[in-house]
């Protein structure tokens, strides 16, 4: 996609300093910008980059005065950054407008399309699926039979979504997300081996979630897993079966919560955490990357780290002295030397 | 699907107390129970539960007496915790009993396919594969050149086996598994960068095995990597080159075996738990969540924690006294200061 | 595929000891040799293996001498290592062969297809890309709009690449990696919850890449994540937006790095480590498994361990301690008594 200077000026209401008919095709970081793309200068620590970028437009400020002779058009507005992410999220639209369903595809006789769907190559909708209004289903999601897709939820390639799941509005999962596979529920048995606990709930997954690529998310052996509203689920992210996750929730790539433990809402986890089954973790917690959470947390809005972890303050001057154990341990059988030979004296 | 309380009772053997009419659609946990569900009370710790839920009908043991009014129906057995496990199994039974080859899938004419199998749209199957009686393979399966799958396994959506491989009766394989990937083998050559070690062994995994979502198990680079009779394998787990895992073993989300670790029969290994590989692992070996194991374990039915791990209450002693550190700390100077000046004196 | 011994010797340009005509069918380990197998013998301390093989035949040294009969019929070469890894090449190149464009598949009529590429059924190639010559899609590849796949790459059956990316020569894939799904990008709006950063960038993979089963590499923000000539990434791995991997750089399995990071070539990475955002990793460094890095590292070749991380020899000495903190603990206890016991004296 090309644009004028001109045009992303009118799209901004912006005023065009230079070229307004230089050709633009893509966006960039000031420090990156190459021919052909169009840039911004919002933070002022990044000034000295207008007058080297190779940029061929770049969004500056109204109030913006150059020291130096700029080589890119400019389009003067009054806050540059916003009119950038402006310009982000109409790029990103403009991508993701596929619309109409490809052949060949597989929807059920049973299942309802809403309007302006995108039904991509390849893609499963099996029976009694309910899929929204400006829904995009990428080529190669199967969605299983009876599950609810809401509006303007997309589906990247790849997803699977088994039978009887529930997804709400506005949400984005990316490519190979696996929503509603059994929970891992195993009883001994007198013959000393493991017979499988049938997984008959569900997952529920309110609007604005997002889950990244390749994490799992297991349907509830009886009831349903939810992640609430507004939740943002990293990559390769395991949730087991009956776990809830609170409104706003984010957590960063490869933790894993374990089952029927309930995360509040806001709460921040880091990468790689890993959190134990039943448990109950309070709003706005935040958990630092690799720890390991072994019981409940009570207290709101506190900070833990350690495997198990402990609050991160504490944790962190115990790591200090845990560096230190060989110079206290010397210092200890110092001691002990110097108090033997005193009582030898 | 719907049943009467009075059909329900037929297939259970149970006495109905109340409307035998009254019909129920799904399965409730007691606390959960809403109209048109069915629940039961096995444990006594629940029974508060009968006199509220919001069950239609409620299985309950036949000596169970009432001490207030219970608004569900009650069908009563002998034994109500394996009445309801026998309608969950039933009930899971009847969802995935789909059967047929449905169309467009891609069936190599070499293979051979079992009787009352099921092939979903756009599952490929390669040339000589080997299906067994009652497999059901989901849509978008992949199963390469010359690999086999025994009776009754089920393969859901978008799961990948590569060529060559084995796999038993009874397993259940989840959305996004892939089964005989290359192992991780690349020699550093001459010019200071690596080749790669061909791999071409391949994967088998005996009967009764279940993997997770997204779970990887690599192929062996000669030979095989195997996994035994009745192991359950949770999500995101990485199986690698030449591994063995026992029979009965458990193996919880994220967790890691390096290449040709041998892990023994009836082993619990708790979730993101790193196993370097060349390792043997004994017999009922039990390990911690999180833990990294550097070495083998050659004493039966022990656990273990830690990352290197060592026995889980040493682990667990010394974690008690990091978390005193900082004190401990304090007290080794305030020694050091009272010894010095005692020395001065 | 069936050989026989005569014409293995011949690709080998060995001399074959015993029956030329005996057939072969696989290769093995000579410990596992089996009716049909083919082994070798390079490592002498493997010897004793070369007169109880059940192997078929064996490629052997000129040089070796037998001191035992020995069933297997021999081949005897130079340099028996390399001549068994030739064949493990030949064989995997047979294994790989397959050409043409199977259906039902979805090429869009603007991609441009290279010579001597294989499309797999339900394989989807978007707008504009462009797949060079050699390629191999396998079935359920998905390959988004204006991406690029350079010659002799292999892409196995479910990876997802998203649009606008651009892989180089000799890449190989595996099953369910994903490619260029959005970074993980939110900012807190006024209404206390998370906006998307739309994420525009994309990934650059650079020729002789190998990337392992369900690994993830999220697209840039703006500009590219770049993963360099050379690099093998194992399963399971997460690489987050605007990432950059260094040549040659190996990483294992289930390890993360976060968003920014840059690691420079030359590296060795353990699995499950983390790597946190916006760091600089110098050339050389290897990190133990399970470590923790929260910091830049700036000298070149060092061994880092631990969660955070420290110099690896410093990081074994605390953690030798840290196993003995009861006894520490014990004998701090008692030298404070003597201590107060002196002091009251």
């Amino acid at each position: 996609m090309e644009f004028t200077v001109a045009q992303i000026a009118a799209i901004l209401g912006g005023e065009v300093e230079g070229n307004p008919d230089a050709v633009v095709n893509a966006l960039a970081k000031i420090e990156e910008g190459k021919e052909k793309s169009l840039t911004f200068l919002a933070n002022p620590a990044y000034t000295e980059y207008i007058y080297t970028t190779g940029a061929t437009a770049a969004i500056v400020s109204k109030s913006f005065v150059a020291e130096k002779p700029i080589s890119a058009t400019l389009i003067r507005v009054e806050n540059p950054y916003e009119s950038f992410a402006l310009l982000l999220e109409t790029y990103n639209k403009i991508k993701h407008n596929k619309q109409g369903i490809e052949q060949p595809s597989f929807v059920s006789p049973t299942a309802v399309l809403g309007s302006e769907v995108y039904v991509g190559a390849f893609a499963y909708i099996g029976a009694n699926v309910k899929i929204g209004n400006h829904v995009k289903i990428y080529p190669h999601v199967f969605i299983g039979d009876n599950t609810q897709i809401d509006d303007h939820t997309i589906i990247f390639s790849g997803v699977k979504i088994y039978s009887d799941c529930v997804v709400g509005k506005h949400c984005t999962f990316h490519s190979g997300v696996v929503v509603g596979g059994d929970g891992f529920g195993f009883a001994p048995n007198s013959e000393n081996n493991y017979k499988k606990v049938p997984q008959i709930g569900n997952v529920i997954i309110e609007d604005h979630v997002e889950i990244g690529a390749n994490t799992t998310v297991d349907r509830a052996t009886l009831g349903s897993t939810i992640i609430k509203k507004g939740a943002k689920i990293d990559n390769l992210i395991q949730i087991a079966h009956n776990v809830e996750i609170g409104e706003n929730t984010v957590i960063a790539a490869q933790t894993g919560v374990a089952g029927s433990t309930k995360i509040g809402s806001d709460c921040m986890i880091g990468g790689q955490v890993g959190i134990i089954g039943h448990l109950n973790i309070a709003k706005g917690t935040k958990i630092a990357a690799q720890s390991g959470i072994g019981n409940s947390i009570k207290n709101e809005n506190e900070i833990w780290q350690g495997s198990p972890a402990f609050a991160i303050g504490d944790y962190k001057r115990s790591y200090v002295m845990f560096r230190k154990l060989p110079e206290m341990h010397a210092k200890l059988m110092a001691l002990e030397k110097m108090m033997l030979e005193k009582n030898k004296a």
